[in-house]
């Protein structure tokens, strides 16, 4: 079975693993209290350009992540503004009102938020019966696979500025947005300037396990740790997540997988594209949604894991995933079974 | 450094290591769906003897494991019972409270909660005004590393049937327990009996990071993954914790690193009690609670890592406490310190 | 000044208050165990018909009732299904969201969720990281004014126990709702049949404050009390509450005060007609959304309250809404106020 | 039946009950935007001495006042400090906990707490994995019937300011406390001075439902009302609250109606302590708790309602209230039955 479901089947990078096994003996203060944490959060702050000044914290996954870190954005009365396809909208099992608060929503455009419906909406909001509005959450890349570019971001955040409203990035794919080149040049230290708190996911992309926030905002920066623990998210070996970061931050190692995802992706698109199959969406990054015909996919199913995203009636969208784990000579196998089948139709 | 500050200093055993290298290039299923997690299901029903009838899930944490399994027992306006030294009632951020329940509190005898003593407390609620009682938490071993015997542990099952409260013990360290002569005999298969969930915890025996949840009462069952999700405790490469649960169930690997720990342990003990060291309390377990004077303390210091337990103005309690990563030459070294701090004072 | 502004902004209806003056002196239970409450719950079992079998609570008010019953029907991963439109999305400034549990939202049409589209959407939801579909939530009438005929509400409850739903009515104004031609006859004993639970609304209709809830599921009666005190619900003075209803449900006066506000609406609906007022809706019930020029709104605004709907460039819709306590003379003058206006331009 | 049971038996002061009777028939803004609730703050401002810098809320029981206050004070990982006879440690169903917050507890000393065990209780607290500690909560009158005197309250303040707590008072009963002489002349203007919060009770003293909280500290004071709205905690007819302390504040009412239940609580404490009668705690305000025998409880309860406090095997603790609607004739027939009992024996 050839594995384009999603990306987070494979362990850790092969460098991940070798430090891990280096360190396996040793003995690490708890809860993140430890110095694999700091050189790690060190080596994330030359990425950052900050000189130190953000708050960095390792959590083990993203739902969490969005959990702990919209309920410390947030007064009990308020919501978080996302797009209807949005994670925390849909994929989360309600964790967001678990901890009280509503999820308002925006269509999305192309997968993402605009600022000028962020904008519309906002000001619409004027009855003390409505929930107020405290923090917008977009994600990069998005759920559908598309990205920000820098002048896009720098909108919203404007308008989230101008209305006391709190920008929360939610970076479980990150890597990949940030190699793409339709964010246009965006930087990690980009993200510092735009937004009041991010994350910089690591589970999909190279890591074992774990997710680091980045907290910009000097409000949201006390006791993050204690936010942390009660929501059950501090994690007793916490060196564990530290150290991941240590290794995919040196060398650009993080960077390099992500490009590999991506140069996976692009490859798998090309293809399809030579083989005429449509897109739900243009998306330039690790998540790829062509539109088979049902009975291509029922074929393809014997020997491939993917997802099937939205169900027709003659053709369905999919969802394909590549990863750094990815490998060539798969996807070459995938785009040669698609077009035996298509000739001998 | 030597360590005696915890049980989950170090990342994991041997045997757990080398089964997460062998695996770390394939793909899995992901959320726990995979078959290496079927597979340790397996073992763990061996061990627990109950004809595969439990339903098991893997978790990532202690804090997070007691906040799902409470919140999935209680319906809104009712509390869980657990003595005031209870970990969910003092270490844990107010993680229980964060889901809308009360943790309603009894004074433990020995750090443990007596049948009598939860016969009494249930009895003497009567008023529709205070919170209904819907279930009771205890912890075995201890927060002070005392273990309840199986007949302490039938009576307390006794009362919270009677009663109509679901009973639940959190198994961080039930390695240990388990296999103290203190416990009498208790098995894992007696808490299927005696229990209506518990957890056996992997990351302080053994494990990188674990715990696994058994929900031995059908009305617990439904949805239990859903309840995870909702609290953000849903890992994405779930194998992970399979994995471990499958080396540790494994020819008893899971009881003979909780039988090194206490053996270590028992090694401190005695030696302390040879150089005439008082203790708060007499645990059989991996933590061990002896009181020395703060000028000893203040010289151990500097060369081991310990916690202090209850600081007093001439004396204090520390807590010390063995793992299967423990070694005899540092307990000896220790020892040694002690013996020699005494004589020259 | 001549309120249109909404249905509670005079006290209660002359018999409540003579019934009161009555009792002032008298003491009561508290909590709403007395008899005056008693009474009261006799004679709403005399028009639900049901041999006392439903349990009835009686609540301060309808964002409380919500969330307390909406709470008590769901498990913490599930949510409820509402219209757009509906109060607990839109007006309860996210108090669902405050017991945990996320707000579906489906297109109405006609301000009113259709037995189609909720199948639709009950069907569509298969995945284990969405939120539990657990309750379906309406208001008779709606928040437009529309109402729900026998018909239409017997198809969604057929749609809601064929799925495992709970159906829970909001009816803060069910009062103009029965007594509307547009219901086709369905009568309160009808919503015993068709829904698990649905509360009879006093506040806008005759009573100074309190909404009654009737319960006729069993599986959500236990403990009902405990949850309205953990949610601060349960009134010190509860046989105020019970009082009103033990009047409002003497000699049908609940229903006549619910016929005078819809009469007076259909005057003014009529009389709107008649000048060539469009509306936003047709609404049978005591709320009406005529859309008036700017200019006129201006006009009005001088001598009457009302409220803005839906502000547009030229036009907007505004609503208007009538009570057992308006007066006809005052739509009269209202109705003569924008002749004149449309006469002089 | 003669009445002991509580202070909330009977409606409301007739001047309170005739000024409803005045309004019934206008029409007034709806949630507490109106003119009476203007007049009513206007009124208690004059008895708080602020310049009317304090934010006044009126809310419509004390479980759902504490409810908001405490939410609204808190951060999500941080909980409130009571005694542990607290109302809201044991009476409100875990009202609190509902918005996820843990309620700390500290032994009382006469009901109350003690400046000097909340100092030492804070300075203890230093474990990260503990609930932060954000608030402090006290009753005055206590929940035993014990008041705060000037000093007392002053000295806890001045704890709390030093570490960053939250002061807030439950004032369910803070008539009978101000016009008490244990008090030493404590005044409402003093509690602005002392605290950030406090709730002065109507429904216990001649209201007929309803809590003001006064919010002096800034910090608390924004969004207020989306607070209670997202608790359920904004009534509909807010006014009908305003009128209330209107009412209460004019002429000293809301004082002179405490004072009346105070000297009917000393007349029975009095006639009590020359029976030879014993106290379970002294008590100077309307809430008394004379010991009785378990034959003399069962003899009054055929015509005294009262509530048994403390059920022992020969000898109970009950609870007798007064009121402002207590009846002298009804304590002397209460003293002269104890006494006929016990010449009987």
């Amino acid at each position: 079975m050839i594995y384009l479901l999603n990306d987070y089947s494979v362990l850790a990078a092969e460098e991940v693993l070798a430090r891990i096994r280096e360190n396996a003996g040793n003995n690490y203060g708890g809860y993140g209290l430890d110095e694999i944490c700091d050189s790690a959060k060190e080596k994330l702050h030359s990425y950052l350009k900050d000189d130190g000044r953000c708050d960095i914290h390792f959590l083990v996954g993203g739902t969490q992540a969005n959990q702990i870190m919209i309920a410390g954005m947030l007064r009990p009365y308020e919501g978080v503004i996302a797009v209807e396809t949005g994670h925390i909208n849909v994929h989360e099992c309600g964790a967001i009102e678990a901890t009280g608060h509503k999820v308002e929503t925006i269509k999305p455009v192309n997968g993402k938020l605009t600022a000028a419906d962020l904008e519309a909406f906002v000001k619409a909001r004027d009855d003390e019966h409505m929930v107020q509005l405290g923090a917008v959450y977009i994600s990069q890349a998005t759920e559908l696979g598309t990205v920000y570019t820098r002048k896009e971001l720098a909108a919203i955040s404007k308008v989230c500025r101008d209305n006391g409203l709190y920008l929360y990035v939610d970076g479980a794919r990150l890597g990949v947005a940030l190699v793409s080149d339709s964010c246009e040049g965006l930087k990690m230290s980009d993200l510092v300037e735009l937004c009041d708190c991010f994350y910089i996911g690591a589970t999909k992309n190279g890591g074992m396990l774990g997710e680091a926030m980045v907290i910009v905002n000097d409000d949201l920066k006390p006791h993050f740790r204690s936010l942390m623990k009660h929501q059950g998210g501090l994690l007793a070996k916490g060196w564990l997540i530290g150290l991941q970061y240590d290794v995919l931050f040196t060398d650009d190692l993080y960077f390099r997988l992500a490009e590999k995802a991506v140069r996976y992706a692009e490859k798998l698109k090309k293809g399809l594209q030579d083989l005429n199959i449509e897109f739900l969406i243009d998306s330039p990054t690790n998540q790829q949604f062509p539109i088979f015909d049902n009975g291509l996919i029922e074929h393809l199913e014997a020997d491939y894991a993917f997802y099937i995203w939205e169900k027709g009636e003659k053709k369905s969208a999919v969802r394909m995933v590549t990863s750094f784990a990815s490998r060539e000579e798969d996807i070459d196998a995938l785009l040669r079974d698609i077009d035996n089948y298509q000739k001998t139709r």
